[in-house]
Order: C-alpha cells, then structure tokens, then sequence
C-alpha cells in the first residue's frame, strides 16, 4: 500500500493508526514486570492488583502508652471507689504498638492509672508493682484491632494504579515486597538531516541546531517510556534505512524526525515503505501536518527457521518545525505510551476564554493555536501567540491551546474558545497581563515579579493597543509612550480621547532615548531622520499605533519628510529588538528605537529624543492584591539600580504619580 | 534550650522552625550546579535566567520549498504577463530552512512556478533552467527572518522556571548547551525502633514492617530532592545519636522516624539536644502531633582549626504512625524541599464540598480529616474516611483533606468544608458513590469499572444507611440485603418506608449465602443461632441497620434467643471481613457473615441463609453515562464467572430487574 503526501483529517489517522495497532496485538498494556518494592517505583502503574497478604495490624496493638487489661476486671472503679490492679497476671505495661497479651482486651492510658509501688513513691511509672483507676473502662478501647487498616485477602490497590508515596506504604503494610508493573515502553528517537548540527557547534547560515530529539526525548520520559536517542543521521535513503532497523530491533516506537514532508530530501515515507507498511503520509493538523505513520516489520529472531514470527514496531514520522515535533508528540505519541502503561489518556484542564483578536484558520484543518491566558475582572482571556510553526518560544509561552476543529475558518475577537491549559488555574489568577507597547525594563520586572509569586504576560500591541485593550477590559495595565504632537505631552491626552471617564492611574515607569539603530560603523552614515528619504536607505518601521510609529510620523512632519519617499516605510516590526534584528541582520539599513535594544544587537546608536514610557492603570487594579508587588517593586533600589544599567534607561521618574483620573 | 512534649500550634512551629532556617542562612535556595543540557533536567529548577546567546533562527530563512528570488524582480507579473527569471544570478531552489541569498528577499512557493528547461520538459522542477511566475511577490514573503523565534540577548526564561520539554528546545535554540540549576537537596531518612523489621521478615506478635523510610523517601523524590535511606536503627541514644551525626555529615535535612514522642524509648528529643538545639516538641496537628524539629550542628571540616566553621542541619522528628509520618511529611518536609529549590509552594485544589456525617474535632489541634469525594447531581459530598493515624489506607483511598482549624470542634452532618484535593476534578466527575452495604461483589466491580473510565468509591455504612444517603441526595446507589420480616421479601417494604415517591430502579446483584464465621475446626461447636446464648461463646456483631443485623435480629426473635444474654452483642463491626478478622483474631468466636469473609481469613463457615443483595439506584442514575458501564459490566459473563467463583455467592439473578419505581 502506497499512500502519497495527502493531508487526512486527524480522527482517521487515528483511527488508521489504532486499527494497525490492533491488528499487531499492540493496543493494549505492553508487558509487564515484577519490582522489588523501592523508592524506583514512583509513577509507575501497577499491571495486577494488590490483594492484602495479611492484616495490619497483624496482632491487636495498643493505641497508647499505657497498661493492658482485662475491660471485665474494671468494672465498679469510680472515682471515690478505686480499684487496685496488680502488674503481671492482670495488668501490664505496653507501649504504643505493642502486641496485648492474649489474656486482655483493653488498654488503660498512663496518665488515667496511678503507679503504686512498695507503699513508696515509684521511680517509674512505667514499671510499678500495682495500679490504681478510677474509672472502668469498655473492651477495646485503645486497642488497634488486628486488621483496623487492612485485613487479609481484601483489595489494596487496583491494577491500573499509578503509585504514589502512600501507595508503597500500603503495599508494604498489606505483606508485598515487590510489585508487578508495566513495563515502560522503549522509544527510539531518531534525528535526520544534513542541515542539522550538534548542540554547541558553529553555526554557518542554513545550519540548524538539533533540538527536537531533545524535546521528544523528554516529552517520552515525562510521560513514562525510555528513550533511545540516535546521532544525527544523514539525508540518505540507505543510511536511515540501516539506522530504523537497528532501532526497531531496540524498541517499541519509533520517532523518526523530519524528512516528512515531500521535498527533495524526505526520505522518511519511502524507509517506511521499504521496511513495512506507510499508513498515512499527511495528517490535517496545523501546525504539524506532515505526519508520517507506519509499521515496521522486524524479524523477532532471524536464526529462527519460522519466518512468521514477526515483530511490529510503529514509527512515526515527526515533521522538523520545532512546534509541529512537539505538537505531534502531544497528539500522538502520549497517549499511545499511555495506552501501553494501561493508563487513561490525561486529561486537560478545560476553560472558556474570549479571544482578544480575531483568529484566521484553515478550513480543512484541526488548527493548535498557542495562546496566553489572563483573569482580568471576571472576564478569561486568550491572546494568540506566534502561529509560527518553528516559533517554539509560543509553547514555552503558552498558557494553554486553542483547538479550532476542522471546519472552522477562524474567529472574530471577542468570541469564546475553549482552551486546554497547560497551567493551573491558580498560576492564571496570579497572573498580570500587560498589554501595550513592549519595553525592556517590562522583562526585568516580570524577574522581578517572579520573586513575589506574580506571573507578568506581556502581550506587545503598541501603546494605542494597550489603551483600547484598557477600553475592552482586557488588561491589567497598559505600558504607554504616545506622544501628543500638539502639546508636547505623553498619553494623557490620548487617555482624555480613547478613555473618557474611566477611572485610571498614570505611573511612569522610565525615561528612554529613541534613536536610530544602525549597523555598526554607520556604513551608510545615517545622521537623523532626513538621510531616510535617500535612495540607498532601506528602513524598518513600527506597526501602525505603536509610541514609536507616532514619534516618527511626528517627526517627520516636522521636517517636512514624506513617508511615501522613505523605502521601507511599510515594513512594520511589533518590538524594539524585532526592529533591531532587522538592522544587524542586513535586512534594513536602520530603524527607529530604543538604545538598549541596539546594544543588545552590538549596533551603533544615533540618540535623537528622549521620551517617557508611563504605565496606565485601571484604578481597580491599582488598589489590587494582584498588582501590589508590582508597585511595590518600583520603589525598589536594586530594581532601579539595574533598570539604570540598561543603556539610555533614566529611572529617575520611576513610580511617579502622572495623572489620578476618577 | 530545652523544649519538652508541649504541643504549640503549627503556625507557631512554623515561624520557629523558619527562624532557625533564617538564623542558618537555610531558608533560600540552597545552591546550584552547572548541567549540559540533556534530558535528565526535565522538573529541575533554573537557578539562573536563560538569555539568548543566539537569535533563532540565525539566518533569514526559507519558510517553504521554494525559489529564492528578489521581490523587486517579481514587479509586473500577471497570468497573462508572466516574467521568466533565470537560474543563478535572478533566482536559486531552496528547501525549507536553507539561508536566503544575500541578495534575495522573498521566496515563491514551488508550486507557484513552472520550470523551464532547455526548451523540453523538466525532469527535475528543482534544477530547471529558470523559472516562469505570473505573479509578483512582496517583500519578505515565505522567509521567516532572523529572530522571528528569538532575538539574540532577549529573556528566554526565568530563574526559577521547572524545565519542561519544550523549555529544553528553547534553550537549546537560543544557543545555550548546559543550564544552572539549583542543586537537589540531599536528605537522610532513619528508620529507629526495636519494634521495626525489615519488609519480607517473618512476623511476630509486636513487630512492625518498616515502611515509613519507604513512602518519605519516595516523597523526598517526588518532591525533588535526593534522598539517603539509612537502615533500621535500634532504640538506643548512643547508636542514634551516631547515625545522626554520620547523617548531618552527608544530608542538608535529616527525617528521624519515631522515638519522637514521651515514651519510654523516646530518643528523638534528646539525641537532637545532644548535637544541637531542639525547637519544637509536639505540633498541634492531628493526626501527627509529636514532632520534633531541631537543628543538628556539624562541624564543617573538623581538621581546620577555624572551629567557627558549623553547618547547620535541620532535623525533624517524624512521627511513627504511618498517617502521622505522611503528613508532617506534607507540612514540613515539602514546603522545605520547594523553598530549597527555589520554588513556590504548591497550590493544591481546593473545592467545598458537603460533609456526609458529622465530625468531631479536637478544638486544641489543626485537623487534617481525610475524605472520599463524589459528585452527585449538583452536590458535592466529602465522606469522612478513618481518623486513625495508623490507618494507611486512609490516605490511599483519600481524594482530599478537610481541614478542620484549631478552635473548631467539629462540624455536623451536611456543613461545607473545604477540600484539598489529591485528585483532578476529571477523575471526581467519573467516580460513582456506592454508599451502604458492604459486599466483595463490589471490589470486583470497582476493579472491572477501572477498565472503562470510572470509579467506584465505597462509602460502608451498612443497608439502611445506604437508603438513607439516597434520600439525602448523598450516592449515586446503595448497596441493601435488607430482610422485611413481614414478607420475608427484600429491600421493597423498607425503600417504600424511606423512599415514598422517589423515582428508583431496584436490580439484583447476587444471591450469597450467610452463616456463622468460626475458627477453623469450631473448636466450640457452634451450630447455629441457639449457641449463641451460650457463656462461652463471644460472640461479634454488625452495626445498627446493616441487612446481616436486621437478619440475625429475624432469626433471633423467630428463635426466642433474647439479644442481652449474648456476650459481644454490642460489639459492633462495619463490614463481613472486619467481622471475619475479629474471629480470625479470636477475639470473637463467632460472627454472622457471608462465607466469602470466612474463606477469605480461612475461617470454617455455617451456612443458615440465602439472602438476596440489591442495587438501589435513583433513576436519573440509572440513566446515566456516569453509571451505564456499571449496568454494562452485569452482563459481562467474564465478571459473572468470577463472581461465581467468591464462596456461596450465586449470580444467577444479576442484573435483574426487581422493581422500577417511577
């Protein structure tokens, strides 16, 4: 069976993969084996049940320091009628756990007796030739019967369990000294590729850092495999060929990453074809779809005269995008090792957030949209990140997924999805969402904030993005540098226009040169804003509403510069270090931004104005418990003090009260 | 400073115990460790923030398979217009992920060229000797430039961030090949007692199987921390004080297990003030209240003669019950293991939930209740589990902890507490709440149920109290084999009694057989009901309301047998194998019970009766997904095979409809 790259809705992979599965008998736990019963055994899953071996306690045990005796013998002790038992035939002392001797049937507490010794004061209470009660006591009391926690023969654990701590403890208490659990499936993660280097190399332009085996590697031990991870092998038909027969004599699944697609190098389906079946080449999801699946056939033991003794090892073919490898691990590869512990699939945290923009998505696809969640009020929101397929800083950001189904073309802002976390709840009450113009001291105060058990989610929109993010009560705060270009003044009348009578406070954070980033030596030799109409100056702009967009727009009206006579002028980044990477990268001759943002790329700076970025505050979150540190920390010296390293940063201003709107 | 068993609240043993870490320099992060960046760092905790050494990618690179072109060149092509651009100078294949040439700035898609040859066809579209378009392309489409993931310098993550998988792939992209992490904590656990044997150990009388050393160090772990596991020590102040101090020499934490109370063999308190200082002795917190926290001091290299040089140790002095020892585990050890490591506290799940019975509470203590949680309809129930502190199955079968604060007394029956849950509210929402009698029919079903994504948590409060949780709203189905001594049918008469106009299914479990436990051989030749008057015969009984009492009360009064001349009448048990064990035990002589409890503890059995054991089922349940694989497993012959194997059980009648009140 021949199948080319054509996408399949996911529900039939799935169903192609399970039917292949079922038909090699691997749908179900893959073995099992027996343990002894150490500290190795978190996490694993038990394959048969514990049934008690013996009771605990194996023996009627006392409950409390004290004297065993008969409840019988008690009877008629009161208060100004004492009874005086003797020590040996009808009391004696026990501790806590020890056995009661077969003549008694209650424990009286030390404190309740009164040692009597040779008509003197007794040394220890402990060891007395008599004692004295006051009160009678009922059979059993203080006694742990034989079998109060367990009882032979019943039910401790079922199979299926997943141990825990208590579990062992349990297991232990029931008389089992090992355990028989399922054995973890072995999973060999191969990489492929000629572009692709080892971690630590140097790196020439088209080299790619092999980092997925070391993703899906750890995804397969977080979720109970072992792994086997193969050196990086070559783009070539009979290498790889060699490399998954040797792993499918190792494993139980094999990863084969990249070479999935149909490019000029993709050998993964035509291996697979070689050495087995190829069930689906292609599957609709984004990102990730060029999945391969299949089923390797592997001689069980080639010196066997009976050739029918076959073993089947899927393997699946993982597209080469960092976030589709991830993705697909996910998607596939979880819930098949899950499957083979005899554990249910996990189960996501679920929740309905509404969407802050508008999502497009491909119709014929299940579409995995990363997103940020925040609680702002009562209102749940998810902002999508990066859609990027090798964006794979959008899964380390991610607070959770959006899964558009197929079908869907997308949805406007304000809709609701629901989204599977990959946080707590918690962590997502905890969380400040900052939405508005990015700036670098934002990074060394979400440091910060880390320290006081706050999360900071930053989602850059520009300033004006921020105020209308304010509008739609869909952020904590706003960071804000606009500049009126009738008064000379930052955001506030931009605040009076885009938030009338909302109640707000205005806090500067920074004051911040912006300048001209350019490459280092100033090749072209940019002195300020008119060397941008030159012919040879390729620039690179902020997004429309961005504080710096307004800057320059405002600017170059004032000198009486053309936008339309400026090449690039179309070109929008979304962050200062975008602009930045755009310039040291050769892509733009220079840019518009701040210093910092230069230094960090080793370019040259040209200072032209400095401006203030303020932060914009509903009031109700002013006075919050969620915002508290983050005032807290403007006050703070060391804040301070490393903000002002940052190159052109004046924290001068920091904390201070702008405006106070009711 | 000596502190002698005095039990301080545990806020008050918290701020000393802090106050010692503090005054030590112990209460941060204890340290970190340089690690290549492999895939034993999955859950360890950066100790510093990653930066980017490198942007990724590094290169402006091709998003698609394509041809590499300039997007100026592409200006003016139309379907009907088409531009050819030659191989080369104008235009150059790139698969995914290759550079851009320096002098390219846009890729087109290979789909949307057509190859051209030497005037035939084109074997090869990736080698053609140039390319027709009939489309012109913007700038930048299809590459995603350098930095499109990250920007060199930029945070990739944060100190303090517990590495998942994906976080490993961003590290690596972002150039780094090792990570600091804090360092593991390193904790000694000793076992002491000359009570303890080791697991697997020929038991006698007295003798406790050692297993608290193994659930702390599996908590140890599953916290995070490394763990040294020292083997039994005896009661004996110089052979404790000894490892104590070998301990203090390798370990940043010591847990002391037992001899932590006042007891004659009690070394705990006094080793600690021997090699350093006692903070607390006993914490208000039931189940759990003597421990000891201390600090031992240690001499850092005792061959340098700067004496000044002490590390401090902390110990803490666990006690020995196993729930006791679990639990200070949770409290102290946990809270310490994450602040060590640089984390925050975990946050468990906290729900309210309405008490199925009332609980008492000591008002001196903090009370950590442990609870089975079940959602029915709209409620959500906590049943009370058993409060021993030596009951380990206590903590395996909880789905949470009810804290009852110092200063509470108790809550009654139906009040609303708050739960920490053990388990997501996924696993709660499939769990089916049996409440009433108890049968071994049920643990087979709860193990079958475990196969198709439900639970089955058994709440044992006899028959009557299983109609009465139906009433309240409090189980999904009751368990009953009530007699009605009227008709001698059963169940009916009482469900119509508390049951009016409830809308009900009543289905037949099983027939079984009920009769006389004793021990093997009747050495007291019980025959029957009558002997049960006899002086000799002790007898033990089931509570109140359960269907075997109701049974026993019949027979008695058919009998003439008057209940205050049998000796143990009024000793109640919960359950046939608690019944079975007190017979096993020979505590008792005989009980009434199934023969099932009889074999299980290999008692001889007197067969009497054939009782009928019912499931009661409100019939919004019966209707339910929650419960339809219950109603499902009834007629799985593999399940009715198996119950037909218990000892006088007959599943002839399974599944039967008794009654359908509407």
């Amino acid at each position: 069976m021949k199948v080319y790259l054509h996408d399949i809705p996911l529900d039939e992979a799935r169903a192609r993969f399970d039917q292949a599965l079922r038909a090699a008998n691997l749908s179900g736990r893959l073995g099992e084996e027996e343990l002894p019963l150490d500290e190795d055994l978190l996490g694993r899953v038990l394959a048969r049940a514990i049934w008690a071996k013996i009771s605990s306690p194996h023996y009627h045990a006392a409950a409390m320091d004290g004297f065993a005796v008969r409840a019988g013998d008690t009877v008629g002790a009161m208060p100004n009628t004492p009874l005086v038992l003797s020590i040996g035939s009808d009391s004696v002392y026990v501790d806590t756990g020890d056995a009661i001797p077969a003549w008694a049937d209650a424990v009286i507490p030390i404190e309740n007796v009164e040692p009597l010794g040779g008509g003197g004061v007794v040394q220890d209470p402990r060891r007395p030739e008599a004692v004295r009660i006051r009160s009678s006591v009922t059979p059993w009391s203080h006694i742990r019967p034989m079998g109060e926690d367990i009882v032979a023969t019943q039910l401790v654990l079922p199979a299926g369990q997943q141990l825990r701590p208590v579990d062992l403890g349990a297991i232990a208490a029931s008389g089992s000294i090992s355990v028989w659990v399922a054995r973890k499936p072995r999973v060999s993660v191969i990489p492929t590729g000629n572009e692709l280097v080892s971690m630590g190399s140097d790196l020439m332009a088209g080299d790619i850092i092999e980092y997925n085996s070391l993703v899906l590697s750890a995804q397969v031990r977080a979720w109970g495999g072992d792994v086997i991870r193969f050196p990086i092998a070559p783009d070539d038909f009979s290498a790889i060929t060699a490399v998954v027969k040797e792993a499918a004599g190792k494993s139980d699944l094999i990863l084969l990453n990249a070479g999935s697609s149909a490019g000029s190098e993709d050998y993964s389906a035509r291996v697979i074809e070689e050495l087995g079946d190829l069930l689906v080449h292609g599957v609709a999801v984004r990102p990730g779809h060029p999945v391969i699946i299949g089923m390797v056939h592997q001689d069980d033991d080639p010196s066997q005269a009976d050739s029918s003794r076959v073993r089947y090892v899927p393997i699946i073919g993982v597209p080469g995008y960092p976030v589709s490898a991830a993705l697909t691990g996910e998607i596939f590869v979880e819930p098949l090792i899950k499957r083979w512990l005899g554990l249910r699939p996990v189960e996501p945290i679920v929740i309905s957030a509404h969407l802050t923009r508008k999502i497009t998505s491909p119709p014929g696809d299940d579409d995995y949209v990363r997103v940020a969640i925040g609680r702002v009020g009562e209102k749940i929101l998810a902002a999508p990140l990066s859609r990027g397929a090798g964006v794979i800083t959008s899964l380390v950001r991610a607070d959770g997924l959006a899964i558009l189904p197929r079908g869907s073309q997308g949805l406007p802002a304000g809709s609701e999805v629901q989204v599977r976390l990959y946080r707590s709840t918690a962590e997502i009450d905890r969380t400040i969402l900052a939405v508005g113009s990015h700036d670098i001291a934002l990074d060394l105060l979400a440091q910060h904030l880390a320290g006081y058990d706050r999360r900071l989610a930053s989602a850059n929109v520009g300033s004006l993005g921020g105020l209308v993010a304010i509008k739609r009560g869909e952020t904590h705060l706003a960071g804000s540098h606009l500049l009126d270009p009738q008064t000379g003044e930052y955001n506030l009348s931009y605040i009076h226009q885009y938030l009338p009578g909302r109640g707000l406070r205005v806090i500067s954070l920074v004051k911040r040169q912006q300048g001209l980033l350019v490459a280092p030596g100033n090749p072209k030799g940019v002195q300020g804003l008119a060397d941008l109409g030159r012919e040879e100056i390729q620039f690179v702009n902020r997004q429309r509403g961005a504080g710096t967009r307004v800057l320059l727009d405002y600017h170059l009206d004032r000198e009486g510069i053309v936008a339309s006579r400026i090449r690039g002028y179309n070109q929008e980044e979304y962050t200062h270090l975008a602009v930045a990477a755009a310039v040291a990268s050769g892509r733009a001759d220079c840019g518009l931004g701040i210093a910092a943002a230069a230094q960090a790329l080793g370019l040259d700076f040209i200072a032209l104005y400095e401006e203030r970025y303020d932060l914009v505050i509903p009031v109700e979150y002013y006075e919050s418990d969620l915002l508290g540190p983050l005032l807290e920390i403007l006050a703070d010296p060391q804040f301070r003090h490393e903000v002002a390293l940052l190159p052109g940063y004046d924290p001068g201003c920091m904390g201070g009260l702008i405006a106070e709107l009711p």
